[in-house]
């Protein structure tokens, strides 16, 4: 293997969250050369203009997403919004390149579904056929084939790594799952909103979305896989004052007899060989995985009601995002897995 | 009716945040005055010198409890920790005035209820016979001839109000109740301490007490008498990054068919003529009840899951402890029950 | 005096902020009448649909401002943008109600100045003559006349009270004077931005507006009149990740000989009789007036540097905003100065 | 030159921020291998107990500090506290290892100074002769040379590289200098206490240590080296509630004339060849750099006023604590001296 060996990549959409997470990411990974990063809005302006903690690391010059088409690319994320990214997956369908796409548009198994979930028609339903759900710890032997990666979502990669386990063995009522999930407000993405005024986040909690958030579905589909039935789940999104994290309490009823040691067993063979995955002896914070690529899961048997609470905290930018991106082009790439990926959680 | 009247109170205990939340109530309360505030670790200071947002308003010398056995008092509230009140709950036996207790020592049915979770012997099984649960929504009659009335912990005063309505008609199967409750950091106490350090807390989230925590039992003793049936609850406490507020989000599967008219009726009745329960049509946010004595609850029927979520939002230093406590005070006196309770939320 | 007559008012521009937060402490005012509250935006809405807080409190219909030129009333209080609001105060020349303009419109002493300073064009220099700065602490007298009171900024506030003793007695060098301030959130104001995006306030502080903030001017005159000479201001705000809070400290040379003791009096002899400034013995935090109307000032006296440091605390959006302009309004009703000012502050 | 080669460190006290930080950026580093990190209080856990966010990842058995003195070490780190650390040096004496002292001890010119600031004696004078202050912008030369290294204090280095550029050439009148500095919690250390309680600190800002902070003669003693006269520096620390960040706002009056640009080229060619130091064009955010080596610098020239104001930004973790202490140890090994501290901002 040639360690020395650098892949063209490009970012497709530089102004939010994700992009520049991308960015932070991808120009300290030892494989990679970012050869473009687009942005239709700010097209000519520096990387750096837009996200000054960037002045004098990445000061490259933003360009128009039409350089994408010709440009000489091993992969191409696409960190645009859903609706828009479908757009641009139709017009690289001739490209050589690998796409990672970032948005919701081909993350569900149909059309047909993700037009009743995203009321929205969908512009290119061939690509449901080639794409593959990004979610490395569920499906690396097909994203190490795929040419058009969906990347997961960031509740249903907190949600399905929680509780897969249990779904796999099929050990659980799917009927009786509710998932109680609290997410940091970077979620709502860069664009200035009454809901993401500092005024109404800071000091403030609540839930939205209820009964109708979209990652919902992503969440039964992908459970539904594991054990070949249907999945309904109650999933409840929250909103909690702080940038970064995701905190999934997740409720479910066994099917047999269950106690803490067989729960803990299940759990570590499951992630044995995931090192991102971290089988957690007590309730993990959301501090504890910022601003790194590891989803910590604890799950725990309250015997007096019978029932199993798994809770699982991610960086909703990184894991739920960025950093999983990067894991899914290190394995359509051939590389380790890790690569790139070892950044430390920062805490305090 | 004479308006002017003065009863005399004395605050138990003023070193908390409970503590200074009672005198900043009953300090603008018409019909009070405040005779004593004691604190053993602190007497001889000034209040204000602990607490120096009441400088200029409250200066008054914090005395030793010893004071209170003689005085002449009409109400005494008792801001201590658990385990301690029920001592000085049992030397005021013969004391003429009537107590209002905000620990967790006289809440539950039975001192061997209370051993079981409380782990810890009470030294006054009496006073179980004659304590009130002080919810004035549900006990309001009791509370009005009690002498001794047990002030609600934080979370079960969220918890109740927010399915009380379903309860008392006996609309849900009981065992299906699940509770994922978040706090804000004052419900941990003034004491410095890991829990309670900045950095463990900010950009921070996480679960504590699983399937163990005190107010669980409190929930469901207080749930089981509105419906005469056992319930058996689960309840998941988590730490907020922000001061104040609870929110509880409760989730239940009903035992007949449910809509949303149907749910929002029951809720509308149940609290009609209850002027600090406000029914929302939208998910309520913690900072709408800050500062005030509002409980804030909002019936939702998921049809697609068919089941029904019930959110509230408290203060849990008021609505969850003070100001609840002077609403008891309002009724043992026979005043106006909205006396002294009219602060509006302060956001942002 | 007849303690029970009640005043018609009317706030004008109720969407934001200072609109609020005179609504909850006018509807709580023992003689005050809310005729009106005027947004063009939100026209036919409920008060309590754009600030949910105020549900069942404060449900009244918001209305066109056209409402107010031939409406009954004594005060009207004008919660506009600057620039619009001296389009306002000339509508009203002939209107008999007095007028509180919390804007900056006529803070200053001349339209020249105006312009220089807020780069535009004022429409109503006549309004000049006859406009009273509304500090209450310096300016009672005029502000008992006046029919046109300039509610003064949040800024100026904090930063002339700070350092008024001083100048009155003419102990320091004027040019030697540093203001280096710090404000919550809320001082930018409502509006969705960048700026308030809370991805950029929480976890950051920075400084803004060096050297060209408008309120420097207003401070720099009103710090003239005490000592009747030229200050020159070095005033630099930066933006705190809080809701609410200013905390301005203030660098300045004496002129003369200094100590500890003779500083103290100097602050304690100009505030006796003003029950909303407290003179603090040690550094005052934002928290500590919260919510409340004071203003906490602690003047030190640095021997090793021989520089005196006046540190000052309020809250932005009361004693800095709209429980100024209730002062005000007590003041030129002939009421009671500190009538439905008496809010403890909310700590924590 | 060898890459590869490694060599052997140790942390000295692993409980507190500080230690945690060395570990986060030493276990990443190409070229170290952490022999050993002690802990006397927590001797035998693991360092991922006390630091959940290195679980699986650096999951070393604390040690008692005995085991340090016979080791074979390269470079030893010590994470002590002031007053504990001048000890522990002592009995280091003859240690072939070079040594790098986050504490205070041996910062200052000598144990006299250190006696009248630390109120304490120093039991190791004879350390201040080898002692090397380790702030490498500046000595990188006697850096590269020393044996006991002083890493510099956090407030002293965001002041230093702020105002070094223009002591150097004499420019500004050293008494005229003000530096209001705002710093994060963590600044307070990790023991609980009333300081570092959330309630204390969220939605708080207040200043402290004023005239008398221990920082000030450091600051003092730096700048002096720089023109070679003494300076008089008023220093105003306050506590942010943030975890991380100090933002300093330094006002200066130039001795000649000064203008934008000429100030601008100053700080430019000053800092032309330091690769962390960035001179910004606007205020920077303490934000800008968190998580990072960086520091920002953004010098302003007030025309109306004739003042300097240079602010700058550093993470006090890194910058001002564990990364500066990896940047001396690179210059002390001989290695380049990024290596191991391209960490990028983490922002939001």
């Amino acid at each position: 293997m040639n360690n020395h060996k650098k892949y063209n990549i490009a970012i497709v959409g530089a102004s939010g969250f994700t992009g520049s997470e991308l960015a932070r990411l991808l120009c300290r990974h030892p494989q990679v050369d970012i050869r473009h990063i687009t942005s239709e809005s700010h097209e000519g302006r520096m990387f750096s203009d837009l996200h000054p903690q960037f002045m004098g690391i990445l000061d490259q010059t933003l360009e128009s997403s039409q350089v994408i088409k010709k440009a000489d690319l091993d992969i191409i994320f696409l960190a645009l919004p859903h609706g828009i990214s479908m757009d641009f997956v139709k017009t690289l369908e001739d490209h050589p390149a690998k796409i990672i796409d970032l948005s919701g548009d081909f993350r569900l198994k149909s059309p047909e579904v993700y037009e009743a979930w995203y009321q929205k028609q969908h512009v290119f339903p061939e690509g449901f056929e080639k794409a593959v759900y990004g979610l490395p710890e569920l499906h690396s032997e097909k994203i190490r084939e795929g040419d058009l990666v969906a990347n997961p979502g960031c509740y249903p990669t907190a949600s399905i790594l929680s509780l897969a386990p249990l779904l796999e063995k099929d050990l659980i009522d799917a009927d009786s799952i509710i998932i109680d999930a609290k997410s940091g407000l970077t979620g709502a993405g860069i664009k200035a909103s009454e809901t993401t005024h500092f005024s109404n986040v800071s000091e403030n909690f609540k839930a939205y979305g209820l009964g109708a958030h979209r990652h919902t579905v992503e969440i039964e589909e992908q459970l539904g896989l594991l054990n070949r039935k249907a999945a309904m789940v109650q999933f409840t999104p929250h909103l909690l004052p702080v940038d970064r994290g995701i905190l999934a309490t997740a409720y479910a009823k066994p099917k047999e007899a269950m106690d803490k040691n067989k729960l803990e067993k299940i759990y570590e063979d499951f992630y044995a060989d995931k090192p991102f995955v971290r089988i957690r002896k007590s309730a993990p914070g959301i501090k504890d995985v910022r601003g790194s690529h590891y989803c910590d899961v604890f799950p725990f048997w309250d015997d007096r009601t019978q029932r199993i609470i798994s809770i699982s905290a991610i960086d909703n930018l990184l894991k739920g995002a960025a950093s999983q991106a990067v894991h899914n082009m290190n394995l359509m790439l051939g590389l380790e897995e890790q690569t790139g990926l070892e950044q430390i959680p920062l805490r305090p």
